[in-house]
């Protein structure tokens, strides 16, 4: 017998984010391409913002991001190999420099400056390829946000991951602007459930950032270990969260001990980083990074599953949300009803939506 | 050496019903939305006309169907738990009544009366959960057909099944309205093969129904197992089958042997029930009981294999039929020739596309 | 840890040719349906150009091509069997002839002609049959190119294949009429690496043909091996090909040593046949052949082996290209660069365009 509760209706739009199906994303912004190890000399290719992006490092190690299709017959230049700092059509060998420039048409001597593509502004910065979809003229690598440069700092130790996710990216970073839904989605996974009222939102400067400080608290399990303490200590816990710009997220956990063990720390503090990056109106690159300063052996298998575990809780969650809406007949007549712990997340959202209006009626 | 009999065009339409893309159904009916053994405190989601419903119990199990969307941030409901009579959002906590009215926001005191989603009418009779899609204070229970009350009838066996097609709800309608397809469609396993002159059709009261009086008739083998009789023996079979309402059906298989063996049966009575509820245009729930009224031992598991592969036949011609007209680039032109044989089918579709079309036009 | 790489956007156009998403082919031409070993008594199913055809032998091994959707109910007709001459209908048993008449509607004595479905022209030649999607009065059996008789000549080896295909057929037909991606496609497998100049091109009578001769080259494996001569060994080499009509192409390699070992050749003859049949805009059924002239033993499973290896690396880099465009916002700004190695391949797309655009004006 089939099971009823798997049919359903074909989906009707391709995605769906807090704004239909434009794009709700600006261009101009630093957004993560890739974890600096998977870039090499062999090419690799990502779907960012709709386009195809090629992927390589050049001899002195330079990553290169160029638009993935020969302006000849639109192969994949991914599929070709990279000789020096050239990366090589597979189909019929022409050669492109980092700039986009053809230098060579094997078939003939001269090469027709018109034959170039379009070569993305790339940085990389604390382990990560970040890449500017917009007017390159304007991508300052400063805007790379600098408050993540504790993960090039050899005091902490940092592990990362990556997840590809059926859901608007916007999702994803309202779902970290609202840790309130601890307590229900995590709640066999995280054990902290003393998340129940809302955070103090601040915004300035085209961020966001909740706070809360959670007094005389039990330790919860993740912490504790991180922390080399028992689980349930009662210890002073501080949390904070900033969405530093369209693309990137970090959050914080600092434990204060009033009356540490021997030998034990009064201090242990925790970065999340969430990296978000739009392949599509419904699909999302979501890489990121746990860092903690110091402490006890920092078991890096074990935190990957345990994060891996919980975020697979918050995709579950995200992509049956987005497929409520893409399959539903009334997704038109669907509105979103806020409460007092959507402030940030709102916030957010609205920072985002209106670095994308502005830039898109500069386009006009 | 790839099947070049299996390349084809991809669907350019989502579905095809009898009136092309645009919903062929009223709502304003009862529909099963499922068997009652698939409902209880721990919540199902289904999709029904294209809105996704969560199904759950209260504690006196009592029957509950909600939009299965939270209007905080869609999460789907039926990932909650319930409590009580409460449906709880799986995402932030928030508490559903079975009125669909929000009584808790866990991170505030106050919960905003507009916070609510949409309860869905629904009955449960004749072993099935029955619901009303429309406007709910036309959601009258009478609506549901009486004529189904054997199925809850002690003196009558039955055994139910579900199917999941990749087909218009009506297709499935009309294939049981024009039962001359068994001398071909399932001249290898029903083995009935004398239904080749149309039927008499009378039509009254929103209702269709088909009826064939086959006198010395030789049993086929389906009819001699439940009826305890020998394959092929002489007998006079009466055979009905009416159109009760847009999301069900049943048809009558009486058996009458005017020469009963010793101790053996001179009547056998067997129904067959079609609850059909559209999924999508293009998509259909489809459960169907076998029922009978008495005689020797009801082997469920054997009924349940029959019909199943029966069906299957039903079923793989019918999505194969409306994959001609999704993915054929005339389906535009592509009109029905109609005989004979077709007139309880077309009966069937007319009626009720004039509850559907009434009903359009009375939201306009 | 999912893959990066693997997320892509959903594909915003059902298929991309060198026109848009409207068909790129003439309906007047022969088109190969399939090779004359696959059609028998027991019908089977093509699609092509978006509709769906039922091929089946009569008694007298006549090919037949009927349009495969009952007129009735819509019901796949290849799912019926063919009783003498006829094709019978698997869901209520209707007959239809050859020419797609209906002769019989089991459940009554007349049978309105109004019933009939289309027949397409077809015509087996050179081991296949040959279809005439287009108006078919046109339908001239001499149309059929006469170029390939050497497919029934029992001189000739010859062995066939066939490859599904996610891409236009037009960009197989470039992709035949400029071979200079030997030496970056095929670099590997085929090991011809000199063809690094652009042919000779002429045109003339519909029809495009490129030929270049390469003197004094060292004979690469797969010549070798068909010529039964020694790898490397100096000889010369004749090319050509012709795009014969817009659903066959044929290719030429002829080998000449003017030094041939004792009971050597001093002449070896291959062809290589491309017919392209449009699935829809964005799907292609390939047919090829492989012929020889004479020589030595000719080994059908190793030639079928190694041409499926290459023509893999084709159907690879042409379903990508294609997927490049699929996927991509900014499809429409996708211009193609033509470089001297692509007058044969402009040539022809501008002739199969010619015949399409003429036969859609003409309907107009």
């Amino acid at each position: 017998m089939d099971d009823a509760s798997a049919l359903s209706p074909d989906p009707i739009r391709p995605g769906i984010g807090t704004s239909g199906t434009a794009r709700n994303w600006p261009l101009n912004s630093w957004w993560v391409a890739a974890h600096g190890s998977e870039v090499s000399e062999k090419p690799i290719m990502r779907w960012i913002m709709e386009l195809p992006i090629a992927l390589y490092r050049t001899e002195s190690q330079e990553a290169v991001a160029l638009h993935n299709r020969c302006p000849h017959r639109w192969a994949p230049l991914h599929m070709g190999e990279v000789a020096g700092d050239r990366l090589i059509c597979p189909y019929h060998g022409m050669e492109f420099e980092p700039s986009g420039q053809c230098m060579k048409v094997p078939t003939q001597d001269n090469t027709p400056s018109a034959i170039r593509i379009r070569a993305f502004p790339v940085e990389e910065r604390y382990g990560f390829i970040w890449i500017w979809m917009g007017e390159a003229s304007l991508a300052d690598p400063d805007l790379i946000p600098a408050d993540l440069a504790y993960l090039e700092d050899p005091a902490w130790y940092n592990v990362w991951g990556y997840k590809a996710v059926n859901a608007n990216f916007m999702q994803i970073k309202e779902n970290v602007l609202d840790l309130t839904h601890f307590s229900f989605l995590h709640k066999n996974s995280l054990g902290v459930t003393d998340w129940n009222r809302p955070p103090k939102v601040e915004s300035a400067n085209g961020r966001v950032t909740y706070s809360q400080f959670f007094e005389n608290s039990p330790l919860a399990a993740i912490y504790a270990a991180a922390a080399n303490k028992t689980p349930g200590k009662i210890v002073n816990r501080e949390t904070w969260g900033t969405q530093l710009s369209p693309g990137a997220h970090h959050s914080a956990v600092n434990i204060y001990d009033p009356d540490p063990e021997p030998n034990g720390l009064s201090e242990c503090f925790a970065r999340v980083v969430h990296l978000t990056t739009p392949v599509s109106v419904g699909k999302t690159h979501y890489y990121w990074v746990m860092a903690r300063d110091h402490g006890g052996p920092y078991d890096v298998e074990q935190t990957r599953a345990f994060i891996g575990k919980v975020f697979a809780e918050d995709v579950t969650m995200l992509e049956a949300t987005q497929d409520m809406a893409r399959r539903a007949a009334d997704q038109d007549e669907a509105l979103e009803f806020s409460v007092s712990a959507d402030r940030a997340g709102v916030t957010g959202r609205r920072l985002v939506a209106a670095m994308t209006d502005a830039e898109k009626m500069q386009q006009e």
